[in-house]
């Protein structure tokens, strides 16, 4: 099952993909996918959506990010060998980790915006994961258990603002700068994670390829790593980390303009488009 | 004024310190002191709870985190330059900023917890800064008007956790590790920030101790760097960073451990303690 998030007269709703319309989530059910996901209740929200049978036109709505509204998004850097090298970090033992605030996420759809203090804005195809069950010290063995499902991310980067100091922050969070969507794939539909391939297209030539199967931390292991230290609850995003590519890492760089079309495509999942603007003055 | 958080009854409550009680705000006023900043209410609040005149003793009650559901809380790493040198850190521009969620706090008065999977527990005493008016792009000069008021904040810290990669996040995010207390002081009972005087004690021994003008990023000029690259929303809290002294580096370090006691004390604003115990197996 395919599941979005989006604006419904105004307020935000969800629904079930059923070809090119959503299914609306009758009144009845959770108030979003968190809620229904913390309730371990997805496939009966899908069912209770096929049963309202109201559809609205994919084409005619404004998505939000898959999950608008995460208590914790995680990220992982540096998780592709190409892309580490790229970028001359030193191998580790563990998963390189940092956060985004949910109001640096955008839309499927929606515009990112490059900040009006940089114009080193940068794209990071990636795969996210939404946790469904919660739980700390999961095990890797037990991890994928606790998976609610997937879709694209892009990671957008401010890199002069990422490399201000050893930590990336500042340049990972500015608002509307994180693409997440278009909806949330559950399990059932993937059958082995690890040979689907990820594509980055600027302006539909191709910028970043890799199947899944190079992580350097597969899933299963950065959930493990993850809640170690935090504990993770349903909804939670974990953003896998980016193949090689990356625009900084250009000669000479590609960094992102207004009136560029990002796309993330990850094949099994979805394609997830942003255009980019210019924040306002 | 002084205001606290805490549970009354078993459910979170807030109130005004008057000498060694708090007086419970009423029924009528905002649920909690984020809600109350983000009405720009501090002042009635403390009139209501005057009016009110329902005492509790402070010794009596279980306090939580100042602000114990910020949206943000950003955290200024190496913000004070015996401790940037002790570090081996570069000098920089720009403030170096980390994050910590908000199920890592711990109040006044309640254990930090040393997690299992380490022994390399350290202190950080720092000045806490909540949020009043939230904002993006705040001048230095405009700054100090968003401030709704100060607190003590323990950064407590897994060394070898945050030394795993770059990146500070799982370090500075285990469950009850942060201490940020004991109450929230207005600006108008801190006639000049960088007077005050910042000491942490372990079981009464001084191991930190610094002035606050003795700040690398002061105050404003960190608003104004974290409301570049995220909106500041009421209750947001920034810690300000650890002078020298802390326990990784020294000759042998000094990790805390089960039974131990840590005093942040601020010259005019309070002194926040915490007891160590182990997380449960």
């Amino acid at each position: 099952m395919r599941f979005v998030s989006f604006l419904h007269d105004g307020r935000p709703a969800c629904g079930l993909m059923q070809g090119e319309h959503i299914l609306l989530a009758p009144a009845s059910a959770h108030a979003d996918l968190k809620a229904a996901i913390a309730a371990d209740a997805l496939a009966d929200l899908g069912r209770a959506c096929e049963a309202a049978g109201q559809r609205v036109a994919f084409a005619d709505v404004a998505l939000l990010p898959v999950i608008p509204n995460p208590g914790k998004i995680l990220c992982v850097g540096l998780n592709y060998e190409m892309h580490r090298r790229e970028t001359g970090r030193d191998v580790v033992e563990n998963p390189t980790i940092f956060t985004r605030f949910a109001d640096s996420q955008a839309a499927h759809g929606q515009d990112l915006l490059r900040p009006r203090v940089s114009t080193d804005f940068d794209y990071e195809g990636e795969l996210a994961v939404v946790i469904g069950k919660g739980g700390r010290y999961i095990a890797p063995e037990a991890a994928m258990a606790h998976v609610a499902g997937y879709a694209c991310y892009n990671d957008g980067s401010v890199r002069d603002w990422q490399r201000h100091t050893i930590q990336f922050t500042p340049g990972k969070n500015f608002p509307q700068t994180g693409g997440f969507g278009p909806w949330l794939v559950t399990p059932d539909e993937i059958p082995d994670l690890d040979k689907l391939r990820l594509t980055t297209r600027v302006n539909g030539a191709t910028v970043q390829e890799a199947t899944l199967d190079h992580m350097i931390f597969d899933v299963p292991r950065i959930i493990a790593y993850c809640s170690s230290f935090t504990p993770l609850s349903p909804g939670d995003v974990i953003a896998t980390g980016t193949p090689g590519g990356v625009g900084a890492k250009r000669k000479p760089p590609l960094w992102l303009k207004p009136g560029d079309m990002v796309e993330v495509e990850i094949t099994g999942i979805g394609v997830l488009r942003n255009g980019i603007a210019d924040e306002a003055a």
